[in-house]
């Protein structure tokens, strides 16, 4: 059993719905005060508004890059990421380019990291990097046959986050069709993390999932249903 | 009854699949040329390679910005528009800043389209500009007492549009869960379209489905399924 100052420690709650305003913000970051998350996980269009609000909450200010295609140059998630630090982020989660990992190019992959690392550093060197890698996707069509295969792409995705200087390894998006964070791809990627912190996020709605999360390995959860969360922890 | 060469003009043929590689890609261009699309829209990554292979097609390159989500900030949203326009994008589909258009604040919507407008203009004139509205989303939860609510959102989606210079009004991203294009959107926004043309995308798969479009009034076709919808049409 968990004490539930450790689990909440664990999450960063997270409230990243296109359509979300003001009043499912203000949400989030009360629901984070009250419990004490790791984070409170938002929009690029609202992390200047959030530090904010956090200030003197002990909770970190984190939002997100190339969310959630991945599908943008380099160069602009480098771009979005250094902005979002100077608006006042303190933790940045960057989705990368997916067909690199899925073709294992590593190279290609720790690149792209880099870029990404290099302008956040640049800005403030203390900001939390996770690269998200839609591990759900590098693991699928991956049969018994193939999952050499998943857990090579796994071992590259990890390798090149390491050599580029990332802080983490971060499952997925939440919103791939591929789907969320599951238990094997969070033990695959502690086995190959070189020492990087994982993750977990994506589907992670009950105590249940969060549960099964830590015990496969991970240091870090993302759900949106944080509070419900740890009120089922309170009655465990 | 349609010619095939004209529906042909009408369909921006679209691969915006986060894992897209390049067998993907060649496969859309391919097809772009075989039937004489209006454009091929791809991911931002892909924008250069892609105008590139287009040459001498008549075939238009075509991007998108601040996909799917539309939550990142105005600044980076026109920095995106402009740097995928100086690598070679012909248009560009962007995503509004959803929670201005659901609390129909047309200053603030209007704001945010100019400045991506202006930017791109600012490189190349001639650029096509397309906002994407996600009408779906717009018009959900509006039952019968709330049409009048799904109106005025569309009508101040497209007033904003209008005034920042755009060229389209687009209904989805095909990304959202609320869902795509719709008759009765494509209807409302040609009603109140202030003279800007309409995109219908998002579901579009099969020949009745465009034709749907079509008939609601809709100017430009996104889909996936393109040369399935031509080979339909070709039957018909």
């Amino acid at each position: 059993m968990m004490h539930g100052k450790q689990l909440a420690g664990m999450i960063d709650h997270t409230q990243l719905r296109p359509e979300a305003g003001e009043e499912q913000l203000r949400q989030v970051v009360e629901e984070a005060r009250r419990f004490g998350f790791a984070a409170v996980c938002v929009s690029p269009v609202y992390i200047g508004w959030v530090r904010e609000q956090l200030q003197g909450s002990g909770v970190k200010a984190c939002t997100v890059a190339g969310f959630p295609l991945g599908a943008s140059t380099a160069a602009m998630k480098a771009m979005e990421a250094a902005e979002a630090v100077e608006r006042g982020a303190q933790e940045v989660d960057f989705v990368a380019h997916l067909p690199a990992l899925l073709a294992c190019d590593k190279d290609a992959a720790a690149g792209e990291f880099a870029r990404v690392v290099q302008a956040v550093r640049a800005v403030d060197e203390n900001v939390t990097i996770k690269v998200i890698i839609e591990s759900a996707l590098l693991m699928a069509e991956c049969d018994e046959r193939k999952t050499r295969l998943a857990e090579r792409r796994i071992n590259l995705a990890c390798r090149a986050a390491y050599e580029a200087g990332c802080d983490f390894v971060k499952t997925s998006t939440g919103f791939h069709p591929a789907g969320g964070a599951s238990a094997a791809a969070v033990r695959l990627m502690r086995k190959h993390s070189f020492g990087l912190q994982v993750k977990a996020s994506g589907g992670i709605r009950t105590y249940d999932d969060a549960r099964r999360m830590i015990d496969a390995g991970a240091h870090r959860l993302g759900c949106s249903a944080s509070a419900a969360i740890m009120e089922a922890a309170a009655k465990v």
